[in-house]
């Protein structure tokens, strides 16, 4: 059975990125990219980038280039230099302790295995949703339901809009308070009387002219054709309607690293699931096993820096293959 | 006058990915990016990109593109969203321990200064050449003379061709031992009858069927008119004269990070005069002080990693802007 140098896992900006280094490098990569699963929990060929409509901020696309469109050209570049690209997931993981005497094994959605010596992890991230169907509409067909602030929040249906964010942790207070540079208003919406955040988060937010936070209420639905119009609201204690007026609504209610399939592999993961990075770059705990992107990154989260990733981790396993004298 | 929230030094892909952060996140920051100097010493805005003729792994042009119009892209997108760009140098930097309270003040190659909340340091790099005509001739024109192995090496031409790597440390090896995959042979040109390089980098060459060590010589000339052709080489003991036939060279004596006007600014270098990077991201040891690309980076030094690492110090410098209440 072929061993594989390199196989890798995911079909985002770091997958790609990866495949295209890795493949000029003569490294032969086998890319697994999953393939489309409609609902809940999908796994998409390319990433989070499949969902958003126009991206503005990865450089060199200064008239801004719509998600998939740019993933299709990732793919192209990546298969123009011999990537092996198979659409299928990986289910599970078995890693090596020396790959070079018996490589990795993976487990594929379609029941085979697959051996390699080296493997990057780039499955990225899914944001958590609230899971209502006026919500995913309208976030799929770019109508103002976003779930990255610092990817849609300049955009400028939003400024001078009244706006809203979904969550009361941290990454909210962040989302928001960022939000009140474009936003007339921004409405942090949160189901309880209290917030997750951090004192120190939640001042920053507040301390805006332009902040406001509508305690115990859940949003029953988004409201708008094409574009979202309102939220309408429930009170979470006395169960009242009420409806808000906005042009932009942002869920922040956390992040799932994609790595359920790592389950029992040994790899390490912090406490919140993420890959856990060796020395500042893309080595993980285990031999010949290396990651990038979302999956590994809870800070950043943005194509261009998965890109950067996804460079590094294919550099680091062709230096590692070198070092152990596979050709 | 007016103290800028954001100033960016430096017009490579890190800096102008830094600028299309930062702009759209309104910043409204001002980009210093150099000026055109042609003869020795070269501070050309747009960085190293400047020098290389065809871009093909830059994730998003499967078709390739040239780097200097890469660079137009990505200045165009920087200033498409606001960045004011400014075709100076910074020659001096005073540093403030507390931007917030006494701004960090910067000196200009015109003889004013600029007052700033943060600065982004991201001026990248410089390969080091030998330093002949006719080895800058047939590297600006893409004649087959490269600082850059893992950029160029996979290019169409250099395929079963013989190379020639002039050097002698661990990155001529890696880069050397990298080129065994793509050329028929390759030699290592060097002056001494010993290697700098690491025992085991060494013999990570010296293992490839494909590698060559020509001991005791230097390039005397780089033959060829619109292509190399051949090298001249003189014997460093006996003085004799001999010419061998490459299809490409590849000069690997180091690289030397642009960090010369940040004498005695309190900006922590690593002993190779790289800006030391503090948690894994973009914070220097200097409060409001962030770094990005190759100028902090000697392991990847790549475009994209070099954009990735602006994003970063965008967001980085963002978010401590917001920390300290500035809006």
């Amino acid at each position: 059975m072929t061993v594989h140098k390199l196989v890798i896992i995911g079909s985002g900006p770091a997958g790609w990125t990866a495949a295209i280094y890795a493949a000029r490098a003569n490294l032969q990569p086998v890319c697994y990219i999953g393939y489309y699963k409609v609902d809940p929990g999908p796994i998409i060929p390319g990433g989070q980038l499949m969902l958003t409509t126009e991206v503005e901020n990865y450089p060199g696309f200064p008239k801004g280039v719509r998600g998939p469109e740019m993933m299709k050209l990732f793919q192209e570049q990546a298969e123009h230099f011999g990537t092996k690209v198979i659409g299928e997931e990986i289910t599970r993981c078995e890693f090596s302790k020396n790959p070079i005497e018996k490589p990795h094994i993976l487990h594929t959605s379609g029941g085979g295995t697959v051996l390699a010596r080296t493997v990057i992890i780039a499955t990225g991230a899914t944001a958590n949703w609230l899971g209502i169907p006026s919500e995913m509409k309208l976030a799929t067909e770019g109508g103002g339901v976003s779930a990255c602030a610092v990817c849609d929040g300049a955009l400028p249906p939003f400024r001078n809009q009244p706006l809203a964010v979904i969550g009361g942790g941290d990454t909210a207070m962040e989302e928001a308070t960022y939000l009140t540079k474009f936003g007339s208003v921004v409405y942090v919406i949160h189901r309880r009387d209290s917030l997750r955040a951090s004192k120190i988060m939640q001042q920053r937010f507040l301390s805006r002219p332009n902040a406001k936070v509508l305690w115990n209420k859940a949003v029953e639905e988004v409201l708008g054709e094409n574009r979202i119009s309102g939220i309408r609201l429930k009170d979470t204690v006395t169960g009242e309607l009420s409806t808000i007026e906005v042009k932009g609504m942002f869920v922040a209610i956390g992040h799932t690293p994609a790595t359920k399939f790592l389950k029992d592999s040994g790899v390490e993961l912090d406490e919140d699931g993420y890959i856990a990075l060796k020395h500042h770059n893309s080595y993980t705990n285990l031999e010949g096993v290396f990651a990038a992107g979302d999956v590994a990154d809870k800070h950043y989260r943005q194509a261009v820096t998965a890109a950067g990733m996804g460079c590094m981790a294919a550099l680091d396993a062709e230096r590692w293959l070198t070092a152990k004298g596979v050709d």
